[in-house]
């Protein structure tokens, strides 16, 4: 499978600062149009942690989700090599996941990245490499590029 | 393995089809920024072929790939549901692969769509699945619309 | 004012067909997320109708406007001068005008394109020119490439 | 004109600083696909200053711009209100202006939003104002939302 529970390299401490992060993240979702809020939190490989949320348009197309702004404020903070997001929706019942426009943002990056999707409280979470939830993916190298990550 | 040769309950005449309107389909490529030709053609549930190319601009970010001109052109021409979708780049020595938008875009309509990524000349190809190369994937259901494919 | 009540040369015959196909163009909307339907028509040079609709997906961000739609559909069919566009929506007590994004990407084949926003019904609407709704643009120029319409 | 060369209620420490940090925000860009390097820098109304740059992705369609990357750090920051924008890119003998997708994301939060366009290196700017180079502007009171300036 592709669901892993583990914190694959995350200290204790580390995963439960990912997780009220990202849970907190929410609460600067700018979200009038779906009524849907989204967090999410990166831990670069430097340690720093940045959060974002979903920033939304009245023209839908215009809409950016909680892990590209956060993506983009990583990178525009100097940072372009992240360990781990946590994702958290205020669904109820399920666990969200990331859109294949927020993947291919992170992927740009690297492959290895750990995701954690956390539900609503962070009571519960599963982890997924970047690498499985998109595989084959088109990234730098198809464009002659080099890859951020080997 | 997720990559598979055969041709899915297309007939040869079908996947013959899929495969020239495809590799033509680069022809209609609006692409003077990138110089990188993409062509993509669909087939539908009712056996209607519906190409597309990627349409360029000078915001990058305003640039629509040639699955997305192809699903949407086909959405418009009043089909929903699809079959299989070609795609061929310009590539000369690996086959291009979808990015995560335009996963994200074809699973709107369904999961079950077979997707051939052809060569530039279409003398090699390989098929996925899309559940496959986005699996886990945020759709319709995650805001309680009813899914495409059951 | 930029703002015009005339048909700016098109006759009489292929006003009525570009408001009537507008109009028309709603039925093809996918908007389960807004329920807010958009319907395009073009006009090419070549004297070409072509429409389209919004098309809709789970991630906001991956949404596709109508004039986009249209647009796309347009070139890959292999025309890139457009004389008008038509743009209707359901709105009932206004004439709706195409987002930041439509106007980039209609744009980027050339600033002379007349746009009829028609109300509901078609029974109101008036002209703007593109380059009167998005002054000062960035187009292909600012990258080194040739315009259009010179 | 829709071209003022003041500095419309900035005072000079004010308009100073959002030069430079606009000009040095370049520095932070992510653009190895256009070699087109953007920067960007919001002055909140309550006096913050807040940068983005332009990052890019393999995938043209999902580059997101210098101006959005810092509006949507902004708003993920908290800040909502925004007074004045710089931008500035590296082309040599004109100056930048912000394309429509950019546009469309700075007017959700407001019409009376000045952007200051910079040369290269600041020796040279002018003054727009948003509702001017975006008029009959598509916002959140066309879906029946409050507008964020009234
Ligand atoms: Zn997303
Ligand atoms: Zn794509
Ligand atoms: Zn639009
Ligand atoms: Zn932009």
């Amino acid at each position: 499978s592709i669901i892993h529970t583990d914190h694959n390299g995350l200290t204790q401490e580390e995963f439960a600062n990912l997780k009220e992060k990202t849970i907190k993240a929410k609460d600067l979702s700018y979200s009038p149009y779906s009524n849907f809020r989204v967090g999410a939190t990166i831990l670069t490989t430097c340690g720093e942690y940045i959060s974002g949320a979903n920033v939304e348009n009245a023209s839908y197309g215009a809409c950016i989700c909680a892990e590209r702004t956060a993506i983009t404020r990583a990178v525009v903070s100097g940072f372009k090599s992240f360990r781990a997001i946590g994702i958290s929706t205020d669904l109820k019942d399920k666990i969200g996941s990331p859109c294949g426009i927020c993947r291919q943002v992170i992927r740009e990056f690297g492959l290895n990245v750990s995701i954690y999707l956390f539900n609503v409280d962070g009571s519960k979470y599963f982890r997924v490499q970047l690498k499985d939830i998109l595989p084959l993916s088109f990234g730098p190298s198809d464009l002659g590029l080099p890859e951020h990550d080997g």
